[in-house]
C-alpha cells in the first residue's frame, strides 16, 4: 500500500535511519531532523525532498516521529525547537524513544494540551526490525489517534500492541520487556561464569541449557558472544543501563518491587562504570568475571 | 533394542516410578526400592519379578539406580540400607537425584573407594519427560564408566550430555540449569506483577513478551499459570527452594557471585515460609502481589 502522507522524523541514528527510509520507501514524504546535519542531507539526498527547518516541517506535516534518544531530547525538538507549535491542529507525534512512562505521560500531557494527537509508541526489534520494517511496537493512544495512526506503524512495524487508551502504557510495556530481556542475559552471565569456575567447558554447557527448559531468547542470542572474544556490538551495555534504569523508575512511579530488575541494572552500570559503556551488551559477562576472579 | 541387565532402581516417586516403567519396558530386570512399601509391590505387580531386599536386590545388579528426592535419601540407601557393600566389584550406581556438586562427590568417592563404578547424572524434563524416555541427562563420570552406562542412560533420556570425566560435574551442569530456570520463573513473576500494577492488561502483557526478544522458555510455560486461579501443580515451589538452594551451594563452593539466583531463592523461600511450598511454582508470583499490595 502506498501512502502520501507527510512525516517529520527526528533522530536519524542507527534505527531511525533504517526507519525513515523505510517510510520513504512506501511512499510517506519524509523531513528529517537530527543534530547530525550530514544525516539529514543523506536522506534526503536519497530521497530528492527539500531540506526544511523543524518549523518549516512541522508546517507541513501530518505526523511528527521523535525516534531520539531519550525524553529530553524528545522535548527539545518538540518544545525548544518549537516543532509542537508549529503543527496542524489535531496532527499526531509519535513518541518513539524508550522513555518511561511518567517521561512519555508527561510530553503527551503538554502536546495534547496544544491541540494535538498523541502516541506513546516506543518500539522492539533492533536495527534488523527497523531495516525490515518488523519492530514490535507497544502504544498507549486514544482510540480514534491509534486508528489514524495505523498508517504510520504499520509501515514500520509487524506486531502492533494497542496497549491502552493513555499516554505512558505503551512505555509501561516497553519497560516490562526490557525488565525481561535485560535480566535474561544478565542471568545467562551469571551462568556461563559459574560453569567457567566450576571447570565445565563452557560451549558445552550452553549446549544443555539452550536446549533445555533454561532457554530464552536472550541466551541463544547473547549466549554465543558471551563465549566468544569478539567485539561487534550488535546492542551496547549503555542501552540497558537506560533501558533498566527506567525499569526501576517504573517500579517506583507504579509502586512495585522489581528486585531481580534491580540486581541485573547493577551489573550493565558497574560495566559502563569501568568504561565499558559501548561494548556489546553481552560483555555484561565481564563484571562476573571480574568479581570471580576469572579476568582482569 | 532390548536389554537383559538387571537393575536396582531405589527412589519410585513420581518421576521414579514412570522412569523404572520405561527400563522394564525395555527389557531391563528392575528391583524397586522404596520408603513406599505399596510403590515397590505395584511396580514389581506389573513386572512379574519377585520383591528383594535392598542387598539382595544389590548382589544381583549390574547397576543401582538412585532417584531419590536429595543427597541424604541416596546414601541412607547405598550406605545404610547396605546397597553399595554388596554390589558386586566394578558394578555401576547411577546417582540421578539433584543433588549438590559437593554431594555428588562425597558420594561418588566413599561409593568408587568401594571399588563399584560411579556416574553423577542429574536429570531434567519432568514427569512428561520422565514418561516419554526423553529426559535430559547431565553426567559426570569417568570415560569407561560412561560407556558402560549408556545403554541404562538411553533408555531413560534422549540428551545425553558427559559434561566432564569427574563426579559432580553432571551436579553442576544441572546447577546452573536450574539457577536459569528459576530465575526466569522469578522474573517473569516480577514482569506479570508490574504489569498489573501499571493497569495493564497482563494477558495483552503476555501476547507481546511471550512472542519478542524478552521470551524464555519458563515465560511461556509458567505465564498463562502465573495469570490463572488453577491450581494444577506441575511442579512445585519446593522444588525450586531445593534447586536454588543447590546453586547457591554451588556458588559457596566454586567461589562463583550467584546474585540473580540468590535473589530469586529468596522468592521462593518467602513462599515456602507462607505454607505454599506444595503449590505450583507459577504461583512464586504471589510473592510479588504480597509486596506489592496486590492480593491478601
Amino acid at each position: 500500500m502506498q501512502h502520501n502522507a507527510k512525516v517529520l522524523f527526528a533522530g536519524l541514528g542507527s534505527m531511525g535511519a533504517l526507519m525513515a527510509r523505510n517510510l520513504i520507501g512506501k511512499g510517506f514524504t519524509v523531513y528529517g531532523m537530527d543534530v547530525n546535519a550530514e544525516a539529514v542531507r543523506a536522506l534526503h539526498a536519497e530521497s530528492g525532498t527539500p531540506v526544511l527547518s523543524g518549523p518549516e516541517a512541522a508546517r507541513a506535516c501530518d505526523f511528527a516521529i521523535l525516534m531520539v534518544v531519550n525524553a529530553a531530547q524528545a522535548e527539545d525538538v518538540l518544545f525548544d525547537k518549537q516543532v509542537a507549535a508549529n503543527m496542524r491542529q489535531g496532527a499526531i507525534v509519535l513518541l518513539m524513544a524508550t522513555c518511561s512512562p511518567a517521561e512519555a505521560r508527561r510530553i503527551g500531557g503538554r502536546v495534547t494540551d496544544m491541540g494535538l494527537r498523541f502516541v506513546d509508541a516506543p518500539v522492539s526489534g533492533g536495527m534488523a526490525g527497523a531495516r525490515a520494517g518488523t519492530l514490535s511496537i507497544m502504544a498507549g493512544a486514544a482510540e480514534e489517534t491509534w486508528e489514524l495512526a495505523r498508517p504510520v506503524l504499520e509501515a514500520l512495524g509487524e506486531r502492533l500492541c494497542h496497549a491502552g487508551t493513555e499516554p505512558g502504557q505503551g512505555a509501561a510495556v516497553k519497560a516490562i520487556n526490557q525488565l525481561l530481556c535485560g535480566t535474561h542475559i544478565a542471568v545467562a552471565a551469571e551462568a556461563f561464569s559459574l560453569a567457567k569456575k566450576a571447570g565445565l567447558d563452557p560451549r558445552m554447557v550452553f549446549e544443555v541449557v539452550s536446549n533445555s527448559a533454561a532457554s530464552s531468547w536472550m541466551l541463544r542470542d547473547r549466549g554465543p558472544r558471551m563465549l566468544s572474544d569478539g567485539e561487534d556490538v550488535a546492542s551496547a551495555i549503555d542501552i540497558f543501563v537506560k533501558d533498566l534504569g527506567i525499569v526501576v523508575a517504573a517500579g517506583a512511579e507504579y509502586k512495585a518491587a522489581v528486585p531481580l530488575a534491580s540486581v541485573a541494572l547493577q551489573m550493565f552500570s558497574s560495566a559502563s562504570g569501568r568504561g565499558e559503556g559501548k561494548r556489546d551488551d553481552s560483555k555484561v559477562i565481564r563484571g562476573y568475571d571480574l568479581l570471580n576472579g576469572l579476568d582482569g
